[in-house]
C-alpha cells in the first residue's frame, strides 16, 4: 500500500495521481537508501585507519558530499509530484534497504569493499528505478535516476579500482 | 503548414528532412512562448506589492534568469537543425500561447496563482514535447525539452508551496 | 492621454505628481523599445550566417545583455516614481517604436546594418528621454537615461566601425 | 555661519573659496544625516521580530552597506573641496535632521514604515543637495548626489512596494 | 558503561584514559543528537508550505549546512581523542535525545516553533558538554563545543524571532 | 537599574533571567563603545594628513571595518540573549564611555597616538567583559569577548608600534 | 570479434556481460574517433591562416577542449563497465574511423568545411551509439552519448553558419 | 582650426556636425594630456626615493592605471562621435598642455608636489570640458567629464593630504 | 630568568608587566619549537619516497603551511604584549625542545612515526600553555594556544591514523 | 631531409631560414613524443588499479594536463618560426620515438615505472633541444624547452619518489 | 655617450659600474621604443574600421596590455640597476626608434601589416639586447628579453596569420 | 667533500653523476642561506617599529613569502637531482653564510639597511650559481637561478629606494 495520502497529492502538475503515487513512494524507498549510505560514507571518512588513510578520508568525504545531493535533489522530485518526502534520520533508519556497517570497521580496504558491494546495490536499485519511472511516463524522474546511476557507477569504479590490478 | 522553408534546411546533420521540419516549428512555438512567459515574469518582479516584496522579487528575477536561458537552448536547437530561429518579441506575441497576465496585477498571491498556472501550462507543453520529439527519433531534442521540463516541475513546487499548508 | 492611473501613483518620494505621470509614461515607451530591440539582438545573435559568424553571434549577445539590463533599470525607475511597469512582450509588441527585422535575414554585414540604425534610433529617443526629465526636474531620470546613452552610443560605434574604413 | 574654517579651506582645486565653503557645510550636514540612518538602519536589521524576520533583517543590513558607502563618500567630497569632514558619531548625534527611531520598536511593517519615511526625507533632502550644487556651478558634488538619490529612490520603492497592493 | 572500547583508544594525544573515555561518549551523544537533528532540518526544508515557503525553504537549508558541518567536527574530535565515531543513521535513529518531528507536518509557523524547541534543546546540552570538558580539564573540546553553542544561540535568535514581535 | 525590560526577556535559551540581564546591559555598552570608536576612526580615516597619508588612512580604514564587524557581534549577541540591542547614533553618543577625538585634529602622529589610547581603553573594557561574562557562567559571550580583545590587542601593536624604536 | 577480455570484466555493476562487452567495444571505437578529431582540431588551431585567424584559432581552440573531456568521459564509462579503455595515440591512429586532415591546409574556409565534415561524420556515429546502447538496455551509456550528440550537433551548427548566409 | 576632416565625420549618431567637431577636437586635447600624465604619473613610480618609496610606488601605479583607463573612454567617445582617435606617444608629446616633469627627480615629497600641481591643471581643463559639452548639448561627454573631474579631484585630495597637517 | 628586557616591556596593554614577562618567555618559546618542526615538517615533504609519496608529500606541505602560521600568531602575540619576537633560524635552532630529525630518513612510514611523536610534544607543550596562560589570567593568549593544540590534535589524529588500523 | 618547405617559411621574424629549418623539425619531432606521451598518461589515468588507484589516478591527470600545454607551446613557437605544426594523432603516431605502452598493464607501480622511464627518456630529449636550440643562436626556443625540461625533471622526482626509500 | 650618470649608480647589487652603464641605456632605449609602440597598438585599437572590427579591437587591446607590462619590467630593471628610468612620453617621442603610425590610416588590413612590420623591429631589437647583456654577464637582463621576445614572436604569429594563406 | 653520499644519487635523469653532486651541494647551501634569510625577514617584520611601521610590516611580509618560495624550488631541484633536501632549522642554522640580525633591532630604517646588505649578499651567491651551473651544463638549475636573482635584484632595489634621494 502506498505511504502517499490522498491529500497531499494536490497539484497543478500535467501527470494524473496514479502515476504519481507509485512515483513518490519509490522516490521516498531511495531517499531512505540515500541518506542511509550517505551516513555510512561518513562514517568510513571518520574511521579510516592505515597507511592509505589521507587518500581515502578524502575519497570518502567527496562521495558522501555526493550522496548528500542526491538526496536532496530525490526529496524535492517527491515534492514536486504533489508528495511528502519523508527524511529523518529515524525514517531512513527504519526503511533503508542497504546494509548497516559493521560499526567496528576501520580497516581501509575493509570499508572499500563494503563500500563497493553497498554502491553496486545502490547503483542497480537506482537504475532500476529509471525503469519503473519510464513505465509511468515520467521522463523527469527517470532522467534525475539515470544522472544519478551515471555517478554512482562511475564511483564503484573508483572503489572497485583500489581492489583490483 | 509548416513555416520552416525549404531553403533554409540545407545542412550535415544526419536527421532527415522529413523529421527536422516539425521539430523546428516545435522549438519555435516554443520558444514563441518562452519568451512571452519570461517578460510576465519579468512584469511581476517589477509590480510585485505586499510585505512579501523582497522575496517575491527576487524568486521572479531568478525564474526569469532561467527561461532567458531556456529560450537561448532552444532558438539554438532550432538553427542547429538548420531552421531559421524567430524570435523576435512582436512574433513572440503574435504566437505564443500562454496566457496575457491582467496589466494591473500587484498583489504577491496573486503573482503567485498566475505564475503557478502559466508554469503548469508551460511544463505541459514542454514535456508534450519530449514525446514528439522522440517519436521523430530526435533523442537530442527530447533530451533538452527533458531538462527543462525537469526544472520548471520543481518551480512550480516552489510556486504552489507558497498556496498550500 | 498617460497611461498612468491615479491609484498607482501614491509614494513618498519628493516628486509631485505632475512630474511623475509623464516620466512614467515616457520610461514605460522606452521599456517597449528596450525590450523588443533586445529580442530583435537575439534574432541576429540566432541566425547570422558567413564567415564572421563567430565575432558577431558573440557581439549580439553581449549587447543583447546590456538591453536587458536597460530593461530592468528603466522598469524599476518607474515603479521607483509611483507607476506600474508595463514590461510584457504583448505590450512590447504593440508599443515599440523599432521597426520589426525582416525575418529571413541571416546575412551578417546585413544584421550589422540593420542593428546601426536601429541603435542610432534607440539613442536619440534615449537623448531626448534626458531632456524631457531635466524640463521636469527630474536629474535622477536623466542620468538613467544618460548612462544608458553613453553606452548605446558606444555600441553604435561598435557596429558602425565594420561599416566603415 | 559656515562650520568650515579658513585654515582648512587651502587646495589647488578649481573651485573658489565663496563656492567651497556651503558646499562643505552641505555634505558635513549630509554626513551627518547619513551616519545616523545608517546606525537606525542596523537597529532595525538587530531588533525586528516576526514571521518575516528573515528577508527583512537581511534586507536592512543591504540597505545599511549603502549608507556606510554613502558616508564615506560624502565625507571624502567634502575633504576634497578642502574641508574637514565632521562624522563622530557625537557629531552625528548631534547635527542628524532624521527623527530617532522609538527604541523599543520590533515589528516588521513598523519598522518598514519608518525606514520609508526616513528615506523619503532622506531622498529630498538628497535631491535638493543636488540642485545647491549646481547653483554653485560644482558638477562634481552634483554628480555625488545624484548617483545617491537614485539609489536611494530604488531603496524607497523596495520598502514601499511591502506596504503597498 | 563507557560505548568506548579499550582497543580503540591508544594514541599519542597528551589526556590521560580516563578523561578521554567519558569525552568520547559525550561526543558519541552530541553526534547523534547533530546528525538527527541535520535530517529534521533538511525535512523541514523540502516540506514547508505556505507563502513564507521561500525565505524559509533558503533558512533551514542554511541552518543544516552549520549541522552538518557540527558532526564534521564533532566526529572528528572524537577520533582525535582515540575514540570511534558512531556515526550511521541507525546509530543516529538509536541513540539521539531529539524529539522526532510529526511527520506530516508542513506549515511554516510550526515548523518554527517545533525547530526553535529542538534548537533550545540541543543548545542546552551543548553548553552542559563544555562544563563536562571543563570537568575533565580538556580545554580543546571545550573550545569546540563554546563555538558550536555560540553560533546554535544565534540561530535561535533567528527562529525566535519569526515568532516575536 | 538594568535597562533590559521584563517583556524583552522571554526566550528558550538555556540561561537564566538573572544571568540575561547583566549581560544584556554588558552587551549594550560596549556596543556603544564599540559604535563610537568605529566612527572616531572613520574621522582619523577621512582626516589625516601628512606624508604618512596614505598607509594611515588605509590601516584606519581596515580598523574601522573591524569594528563595523564587533558591533555586530555584540549586538546580535544581546538578542540572542533576548535582549534589545541599543544601536543607533544618538544612544552611541549618550551612553559611550570613549573620550571624543578634538575635532580639528589632522596629524597622522596625534592621530595614532589618539587611537592607541583609545584602543587601549576599549581593550581593558573588552578584557573586563570577559571575566563578567564567566561570571554569570555565560562561556558564549566569554568566547565573544576574547575574540574581540585579542584581535584589539593586535590592533593596538600595531598602532604603538609607529610610536616607538 | 569483442576486443574486450574476459580477465577484464569482472565487476559489481549490475549489467550483463553479454550487454557490457559490446558496449566497451563500442566505448573504444568512438574514444579512438574522439581522440583523433581532438588532434586534428588542435592541428586547424595551430596552422589556420587568413583574416579570420583570431577568431578561428579561438573557435577552434573552444572546441577541442570539448573534445578532450568527451574522451575522458567515453574512457572512464568503459572502465565502468569493467574494461579497459584503448587510449593512445597510436591505437587512436589505428582504429579511427575520421579521414586524416590535408597536412598543408592552411586556409581558413578550408578548416572550416573539412571540420564541418568530420563533425557530421563524428554526430552520426555518436548518435547511432544512442541507439546501440539502449538497444542494450544500458540507459547510462545512452545518456552520455545523448549529450556528446547535443553539444556536437550545436557544434556543427556554429561551423556550418560560418559556410552559409 | 578644428583637426577633424569632413570624411571622418559620417555616422548615425543624433548629434549635429556642428557640435560634434569641437566636441572631437576637445576630446583629442584631453587625450594628449591624458597620455602624457600617464606617462609621467609611471615615471614617478619608477623612480621615486626615500623611506616612503613603498607607499609612493604603489599609490603612483594605482594613479596611473586610472589615467589609462580615462585615456581610453576618452579616445572612445572621440570615435563614437564620428572622429579619429590621436593618440600616439608623438601625437601626446606635441599636443601636450601639461608640462614636462623634471627628468632627474627622484625626491618623494617633490614628487607628490609635481603631481599635485599636474593634477590640479588636468582637473580644471577636464572640469572646463563639462562645460563645454552642456554648451554644445552633448550630455553623455559632459557625463564622462563629471565621473573623470569627480575621481581627479579625489586623487588630489589623496596627494595634497601628503602635503598638509 | 626571564630573556625580555624592561625596555621593551612598554605598552598601554591592561595586563601587568608581572604578567607579561612570563607571557613573552613563554611565546618565544613556542615560537622556537614551531618554527623548527615547521622545517622538519618541510624536510619530511621533500625527502620522502615510496609508493605512499604524492599523499605524503602534499600532507606534509598542508601541515607546515598550518605551522607558518602558528609561528606568525605566536610572535605578533609576543609583540602584543609588549616583548620582542625572537624569531630567527639560529635563535630557534638553539632553543628549540623538539629533537631534531634523523637526516637521512626517506621512508615514507618513518616519517610519519617521526612527525606523530614531535605533534605530540608539540600538542602537550602547547596544552601546558594554556594552562599558564590561565594562570596569568591572560585569556587571549589561551585562546591562541587553546586554538593551535585543536588544530595540532587533529593533525596527530591524521598522523596516527595512517599507523593504525 | 627536412621536412619543412620552403612556402611555408616566409615571415618577418629576424632569424635566418638556415636556422629555422632545423629548429621547425626539431619542434614537429618534440611534439610528437609529446602528444604521444599525453596520451599514454591519460592511458594510465584511466586504467591503473590496485589500493593506490586514487592518488596515481589524480597525479597522471595533472602530469597530462602539463603535456597538453607543452604540446600547444611547441607547436605554436613552430608556426612563429613560419613552419607548419605537424600535430594529429596520426603524425604522432608514425614520428613519435617514445616507446608504446604495453596495452593491457594496470598495476599502478608498473605504470610509475613505464612513466618513468618515459619521463626521463623525454627530458633527455628535451633538454638535448636547449643545445640545439642555443647551437642555432634561437635563445627563444632554448628558453622554452629549459621551461619545459625543468617541469619534466621534477615529474620524473616525483614519479621516481615512489619507487625509491 | 651614455646617458647614466655617475650619481645614479650607486647600489648594494653585484654588478661592476662598467657593465651597469650600457645595460642601463640599452633598457631605456627599449623602454622608449615599448612605451611609443604601446601607444601606436592603442591607436589601432580605437581607430581600426572594417567587418573584422570586433576581433582586431579586441586583439589589439590584448597586445596593448602586453607593451603596458613589458614597459614596467623593463624600467623597473633599469631602476634596479641603479640607473633612472626615462619613461615620459616626451622622451618615448623624443628616442624611439619605431616609425610613427600613418595618422589617417583606419583599414584593419593595413593596420595588421603596420603591426607585423612594427613587431617584427622591435622583436630583433629585443633579440640583439638578450646577447648585449649576455656579453656584459648579465644573465638577468638577458632573460628578461628573451621572456619579452618569445611573447612578441609569438604575437608576431598571430599577426601575420592573418596576412597569410 | 660533498655532502652527497653515492646512495643518494641514483635517479633516471640524464645528468652525469659527477655534475649533479656538486649542483646538490651548491643547492643545499643555497637552501640554507634562503631558510635564514626567510627567518631573518619575518624577525624584521615582527619587530619593525617607527612610523612607517605599517608599510615595512607588510613589504617585510611579501618579501619574506618569496624565500618560502625560493626554498622550496631549490629543495626540490636537489631532490630532482637525487640528493637529499638538507632543510632543517639547525642545519639552516649551521650552514647559513648568511650574518646573523642583531636581536634587538627595531628601527625601520636599520632594518631595511641590514635587509639590503643581505639581501645584495644573497643576489651575489645566487648569481654566482648561475655560472657555476652553466659550467655543469645544468640550464635547468641555471634557469631556476636566473629567475630567483631576478627577483631579488628588483627587492634590492625596492629596500635601497628606501634609502636614497
Ligand atoms: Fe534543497
Ligand atoms: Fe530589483
Ligand atoms: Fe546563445
Ligand atoms: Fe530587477
Ligand atoms: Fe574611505
Ligand atoms: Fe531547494
Ligand atoms: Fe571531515
Ligand atoms: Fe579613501
Ligand atoms: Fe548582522
Ligand atoms: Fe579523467
Ligand atoms: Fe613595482
Ligand atoms: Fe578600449
Ligand atoms: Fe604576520
Ligand atoms: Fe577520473
Ligand atoms: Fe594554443
Ligand atoms: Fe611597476
Ligand atoms: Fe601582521
Ligand atoms: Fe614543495
Ligand atoms: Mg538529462
Ligand atoms: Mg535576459
Ligand atoms: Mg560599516
Ligand atoms: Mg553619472
Ligand atoms: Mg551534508
Ligand atoms: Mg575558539
Ligand atoms: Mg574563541
Ligand atoms: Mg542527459
Ligand atoms: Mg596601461
Ligand atoms: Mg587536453
Ligand atoms: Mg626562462
Ligand atoms: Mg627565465
Amino acid at each position: 500500500m502506498s505511504m502517499a495520502t490522498a491529500t497531499e497529492l494536490e497539484t497543478r502538475i500535467d501527470i494524473p495521481l496514479c502515476s504519481r503515487e507509485p512515483m513518490i513512494d519509490l522516490l521516498n524507498q531511495q531517499l531512505a537508501d540515500t541518506f542511509d549510505l550517505y551516513s555510512q560514507i561518513k562514517q568510513a571518512h571518520w574511521n579510516v585507519k592505515g597507511m592509505k588513510f589521507m587518500s581515502l578520508h578524502v575519497l570518502f568525504d567527496d562521495l558522501a558530499a555526493n550522496f548528500d545531493r542526491y538526496a536532496d535533489d530525490i526529496a524535492e522530485r517527491a515534492t514536486a509530484l504533489g508528495g511528502l518526502a519523508r527524511g529523518t534520520a529515524r525514517l531512513a533508519a527504519t526503511n533503508s534497504q542497504i546494509d548497516e556497517l559493521p560499526i567496528e570497521m576501520t580497516d581501509g580496504k575493509e570499508f572499500v569493499v563494503a563500500m563497493a558491494d553497498r554502491f553496486a546495490a545502490y547503483g542497480a536499485s537506482s537504475r532500476a528505478a529509471i525503469k519503473r519511472a519510464e513505465d509511468e511516463n515520467d521522463a523527469v524522474t527517470a532522467d534525475l535516476f539515470t544522472e544519478i546511476t551515471r555517478e554512482v557507477n562511475k564511483s564503484l569504479y573508483f572503489l572497485e579500482s583500489h581492489l583490483q590490478g
